[in-house]
């Protein structure tokens, strides 16, 4: 399919109703843009070559198309289909027995599977133009296809409509395949001119099909994919759509989502059978989650690999970092970049970590915060630990030998080292070096003043009567 | 319009089906009670007088009320809407040249604008009482509107409805306008009891049409807004219709609400173009977000100023605050009341700050407490921070110079001040004020006792073998 | 009913759409197995016997169900509906004269009342075999039921179907009830093969029928009951069919639920009316909430005892906790086992406890750790303040009288007492107990080198410069 098959990604439309600074199909939807959605299905089909007809902010989506390997041109005005194709002339010489495949960047639920059932339509027909077209429930405001005498088709918009295609609900999708050489030629022959840069099927379709040349319409079975993302309300029902996608694709592979509707996966992410999904999880990116491992409510999980068996509890944010097999994090633990929790390992709740291995049987129960470090395999961390790594002009290192212990309420203050199996004292300062198998205590001791506080409270009681007195 | 028009809101349903200490009226939907919903639909018509006639909790119902500005009055008893016009006859005297719309407290989602369409109908078709009825799909258990010849209309129930009226399914929703003189003349002519304080619209039209007066229907298009609330359901209903309405305004006006069935904002909220709401969030209160500005999964933001570019990471709950261009908070961070952030100053996660003035640039990354305090310009807060704001008995502040240093661990005992550019070292309680650029230290020296750690381990083997054999 | 009443379950299907390693039937639901859950409505009509047909995974389909109190056996082979019985032959020996009641264990939906009327109509017709029928909206690749001349009843698959049974839209639903002794001496007259270890209901009740005995259909009109169990998709959807049955109780209770469609809580839950329930909350075990409580957006309880009057602020985590009335908890709380916040306590944002009994209007309003402690009336727990428990070996208790003030960032290692009315100074370790009344100090001294921060600053400055000059 591919030798003879070139794309023409129309990007030109305004996008006013989005309503953006930014051009509407630059917006993402699950972590990809419409435009890259678009060029991602076109190259599914392997074809020879994808151009891209840019149009607003002309500077930003030739950036993104170049980013993903494709030409773009920038069509001085913009005028609709037929008028793209006209555009693209001079990009398309050469290319007469090629066939052309038109894609708008707006319509991202399209999969390539679809755009291969119309190609090889539209070459079993011998056709010069073949429409995609659907069945809606509701075709208001779309362009009605029109099967008139010996299967001519005609496209007509709600305004030329008569009652009669007012009753029509097959659509068409502004996606085409033609031949390209017919195509061309019979759009040479006559201008194509409307005011508004949008799409103009009908004048496609008819001018070709009075000049005598074939004009089919493939109606797509798929009609959920045609949804063209408009205005921001379209977008959200294209997330939910993709969303329902990706989870049904999912739960037929074995994993358990408890609420699909609350599940915000993306395709890209990989998940094992077993798998359980509690509601109101993100995974972004290309993310894996192991055999058995579950992930709990409000968890969001960034491009980070889980291994097997793992539970990641209620509520924990982790970007960027590696969690082996066995693994109990969370509820409220945040693990950022470049963190590896290994084997086994045990982080609790209020626990950050950034840039740390943290080794196998490692336990950081409760509130600490672990930057630049390396823990040993069953290192005890007590709560409020805090690795000072940063001295106001570098990020220092903390290493932590296997088996030490370090007591709650300690500062490291980095660059420095724990040995291994040595014992921090709670709430220990610890500037320096600790030998392994030591004890390092750094904190001061305790005095007590006897009847301080109640002297204090009858103080603070006679302050509040005076207080109250003078008033 | 206004200064002809008199409404009476009718709260005098007992809401049985609520099962509520509260009178069902005064539960909140998105942030407003249905009856204050109702009063502002009303008010949005500019009428000369609102009355409202109360019924069950008449002292809370009233309070709100008249907070609201509203007249209240409490009849004795409560017996339906025919009732209740007559109830309010004296307090009506004199207004028999008005026109009067009722409006029964329970139907939170009709909008001025369908009232607006009711008035203008009734004054158009000159009648003396017009019933606004919509067109449901199940029309079970309420009040079906027939059009006999010339257009006379009757209300007829469930139990009276022949098997003709079963199939109708246009509905009479408990709003009227009516001339007022007209309704009061005709109503005192007969008796309209019905025991169960419930609405009788049937007897109302039906007296009126016997009296030969011009009774209309106005059937509303707008059938999505007449829900009436009886149940904790059909809040829930409400509550999402609403929720549905206000993000598909958000949406048009150019707000990217990733998935609008789990977004959930007051309208009160004002949010600009380009900004992103992600899943599971919750905007309440007259909050204001900023352009560009990204609000992460599973945030709450209440009643607070959130400027351009600000990104808000995932379960951030903030209340009261106010957050500057190009902050960067969260995840997992409490602002609470009357802090502010300052132009792009950074806040991390596990942090929470109260009645604090977090300057320009100034970053606490990691778990925190600034309660009652100002922190300078680009000043940085170590890990583990506190301000030990609270002696007992007051609530002391604490200054932090610009440029300010405070390393991880330190306790701040308020009232103390921090110089400008000063530092203070990990693990330090700063009880007296430090001097600009100088460092402060306030901690124990670290010593360290040789093997203590392997001894130790050691006994405790001994022990447990002991306690083993022991056994 | 109970006496003369058998029922059997089948559990034998191999779940292959499921691609689990756990067999189909043990997989949770809302918290209890689909396994469990047919078992409760069958329990729910006390039957005389429950038998369950194992098949794959039978060792841990017999634990959960002999856990249950129900007897199991496990045939060589499984091969349908009319077979199973076949199989349960030897079981039901001497049980001719009772009712059959056969249920698949993959219908977790089906409640006991459904159940009662199936076996009602089954008696009041006098039927050797009654199949449980429902009308459903899209009958694909189900079995189908014929209603004959005479009321004869054949049910026939997708494939034997003629056009005209396509129209049909009553189902069968493998849910039968029988006269035990004819039905199975009508199966021992013949054999019925199926290769698929599928459901083959048209043989057995075919069979039957050709027999001369009386088979019946009896159509639920709870079709939403009868959902069938195949997919992970299909668990599901049979998720949130629970779900909105339990919410719409509760609703109907006097529970306001603000999002139904995100309120996931289990069905053993009891709350009390007016109790509130945000957004995104997830509600496990036997929790009980208590009269005009608020569970604020994103909370997770587990089998927790909530009292009335509290306020459970967003992003709280519990569990195995008890909270009494009039306490203020979260956003952000973390409760564990063993934990039990006292009437009108106070606990904050970050904080963790752990069997902890926190006494009466005592507060912990920061990020601290708790465990294993005792913390008495009206105690003041300061920002940052942990209990270290553990000291590498065991656990240890804290005790805090009440009254006392534990200032921020101490550290009490237990074991440990702190007396009535004492005051720790902040960032202390205390290691010995303290005094009632006493102030115990613990920490250093501040000292202060004036301009070290200025001259750092000049020597880094000069760093970076040497550094960029190397360059």
């Amino acid at each position: 399919m591919s030798k003879r098959l070139v794309v023409l990604i129309l990007a030109a439309g305004e996008g006013t109703r989005f309503r953006s600074e930014t051009t509407k199909i630059l917006h993402p939807l699950l972590g990809k843009s419409l435009l890259l959605r678009t060029i991602e299905a076109a190259r599914g089909l392997a074809p020879r070559r994808i151009l891209l007809m840019a149009g607003r902010d002309p500077d930003r989506v030739a950036a993104s198309a170049r980013e993903a390997g494709i030409e773009v041109f920038v069509p001085k005005a913009r005028r609709g289909t037929a008028w793209a194709v006209a555009a693209a002339k001079s990009a398309l010489a050469g290319e007469e027995a090629s066939d052309l495949l038109i894609l708008p960047a707006d319509r991202p639920l399209v999969r390539t599977e679809t755009l291969r059932e119309l190609l090889t339509y539209h070459r079993r027909r011998r056709a010069v133009l073949t429409v995609m077209s659907a069945e809606v429930p509701d075709p208001r405001g779309c362009g009605r296809v029109v099967r008139g005498e010996g299967g001519a088709i005609r496209i007509v918009g709600d305004g030329e409509a008569g009652p009669a295609a007012l009753t029509i609900r097959e659509i068409e999708t502004s996606i085409y395949a033609a031949r390209t050489g017919g195509l061309l030629s019979a759009l040479s022959r006559s201008g194509n001119r409307k005011a508004d840069g949008g799409i103009d099927p009908a004048a496609a379709a008819g001018r070709l099909s009075q000049a005598g040349l074939r004009v089919e319409a493939f109606m797509t079975p798929a009609s959920g994919e045609i949804l063209r993302v408009e205005t921001r309300s379209d977008l959200a029902r294209a997330a939910a759509a993709l969303r329902d996608r990706i989870n049904r694709a999912l739960m037929d592979a074995g994993v358990t989502i408890v609420d699909p509707a609350t599940a915000w996966i993306d395709e890209q992410a990989r998940i094992a059978p077993d798998a359980l999904i509690a509601p109101f999880v993100v995974i972004e990116g290309a993310s894996t989650i192991g055999r058995r491992t579950k992930i709990g409510p409000g968890c969001q999980i960034i491009r980070c690999a889980v291994g097997d068996d793992v539970v990641v509890a209620a509520h924990t944010v982790m970007e960027d970092a590696a969690v082996e097999s066995g693994v109990r994090v969370g509820p409220f633990a945040r693990l950022r970049a470049r963190t590896v929790l290994r084997r086994g390992a045990h982080v609790g709740n209020f626990v950050e970590m950034k840039a740390t291995d943290f080794g196998p049987g490692a336990k950081a129960g409760h509130f600490s915060y672990l930057g630049d470090s390396e823990v040993g395999a069953d290192a005890n961390i007590g709560a409020g630990t805090i690795t000072c790594n940063f001295d106001g002009l570098r990020k220092n290192r903390t290493t932590i030998g296997p088996g030490a212990f370090i007591g709650s309420g300690s500062q490291l203050v980095a660059p420095v080292v724990v040995g291994r199996g040595a014992y921090v004292a709670a709430g220990s300062v610890i500037t320096k070096d600790v030998s392994p198998d030591a004890l390092a205590v750094a904190r001061g001791r305790q005095c007590e003043k006897p009847d301080w506080a109640k002297r204090r409270r009858e103080k603070i009681e006679q302050g509040k009567k005076a207080e109250f007195e003078k008033r």
